[in-house]
């Protein structure tokens, strides 16, 4: 069985007419082969929107959750709206089609199809992980860089896009440069005004105390599924979780820090900006075991 | 002949290693075909860059100031640099190619390739342009909207990337909705301390009685080809030409102003945020037979 498989769906969207009347909801296809028109707007604009899902044991994890974002991601590009239905079985069977044992992950991906056509065009790719077991324990070297925006444009500014997940992720790509040239692994980014915002693939949750925060939604940060899974998992121990804005000097007087995503899970911050960062290893360990026991 | 083309380039740059070590330097295929992996991080993370040439009488207009944009986008984003003569080659063969007559334009795209291979992609397509005749002439209805950075990023924070034509293009193609909304033909930025940028697609240029601005580079705005030939032609009417930065309600106060960009041309602005604005239909025509003129 293929370490990597990819399907293209006949019928992204049921607003949309599908590609080919008489063809399979989906169709696996040679992930080494050409797939995607060059005039599609997804590969010309960086327009389309995307979900990364982790697997473990062949169960995708919070499954629902990411196809409720792929949907509001859908929404706010003014996307036909994914048949949530196709997809969840697009990536289920690519799942199934994956060799079994190592962690996985699939991509989601809907694009505006191409220029001047009415059908989105829509795939799942799904391959092994790498194992991002150590990174979970020994945590990563973070730097604080500037988003440029102001921590409220998502309501000022709702054609910015923030808070979307779009295909647009060339910012992200050169911030992950930029911090390797700084000597860390990943990045916190802050708003224009000051203020903590998320990381370019990940959610900033925080510990002060028995409490558990993040900077929280509507600020353009994107609804981590991730980070709702912990929350559940820190009231379990009884520990409060809530919302809160907050500078870079203030999170550095946190107690402990991590960036949470849905493939690397939780990565404690060792380091913001060069200084130590205290971790908390014993909770670091609980929040990955459960995250890890979710998808089991 | 057909109405538009596609090459695949062999070895878009010298700084890495060509797709087949037997092939020629570039290959027409059929653009209807698909021809991108779906694992190409220009369809995945827009990570890429373009230029948008305008075709006149199969010469491309300003093809040496395009080539030289496309190298310093290229050097933004820390890909490979384009091996400047290949894509002249590629460039000037697909015009070639293409069915002769009508206006016609040229895209170029360069992509950091497929996530692991260390070869990027490259292709130049061509195709007939919509006429924009009638445009140049009645003008375009434009709203001013935010693009929630300072206008001073690109120095302060050059991984936003400001300044370079990339593939994550998503905010221009979302402003242009926001604009239809609004009732309006397109936009422009304004910086989020007040001042205008430039166009999703085009470059401000402004005339204040004998003189003709725009508001320069260095403020995350494009080194517009257009404008800067448009420079030309205003000092060869005894016109003076200069940066200026100003505010939209600055800009409102002016004699004439136009949206200036390879394809489209020189389009004169009719309206501002609902107001009617002065139109200066001597010196539009004038512009627009110039910028015909250096197709020839």
């Amino acid at each position: 069985m293929p370490h990597h498989v990819l399907a293209m769906l006949n019928q992204p969207s049921a607003d949309a007419p599908p590609h080919d009347e008489d063809a399979p909801a989906f169709e696996f296809v040679d992930p080494e082969r050409p797939q995607l028109s060059a005039m599609d707007l997804g590969a010309t604009r960086g327009d389309g929107i995307f979900e990364s899902i982790s697997v473990g044991d062949g169960k995708p994890q919070a499954l629902d959750h990411h196809l409720r974002r792929f949907t509001s991601s859908a929404r706010k590009l003014e996307l036909p709206a994914p048949d949530e239905a196709a997809w969840r079985e697009a990536i289920l069977a690519a799942i199934d089609e994956l060799q079994p044992g190592a962690e996985a992950w699939v991509k989601a991906v809907l694009t505006r199809g191409v220029e001047g056509d009415s059908r989105p065009t829509g795939w799942v790719y799904a391959a092994h992980a790498p194992d991002h077991s150590r990174t979970r324990i020994d945590g990563v070297r973070v730097v604080v860089l500037d988003r440029g925006y102001r921590h409220d444009v998502e309501t000022t500014s709702p054609w910015l896009l923030a808070g979307a997940k779009t295909l647009s992720y060339a910012v992200n790509r050169a911030v992950a440069r930029e911090a390797h040239r700084r000597g860390a692994d990943d990045v916190i980014f802050s708003s224009s005004d000051g203020y903590v915002l998320e990381g370019p693939t990940s959610t900033v949750v925080f510990q002060r105390g028995n409490a558990l925060l993040t900077p929280g939604t509507g600020l353009g940060i994107l609804d981590g599924t991730t980070q709702a899974n912990l929350f559940h998992y820190a009231e379990s121990l009884g520990m409060t979780t809530g919302f809160e804005l907050l500078t870079p000097a203030e999170l550095a007087k946190g107690d402990a820090a991590w960036l949470v995503s849905s493939v690397r899970l939780a990565a404690p911050i060792r380091s913001l900006d060069g200084v130590d960062f205290p971790m908390n290893p014993v909770l670091s360990a609980g929040m990955n075991e459960y995250l890890l026991s979710l998808r089991h």
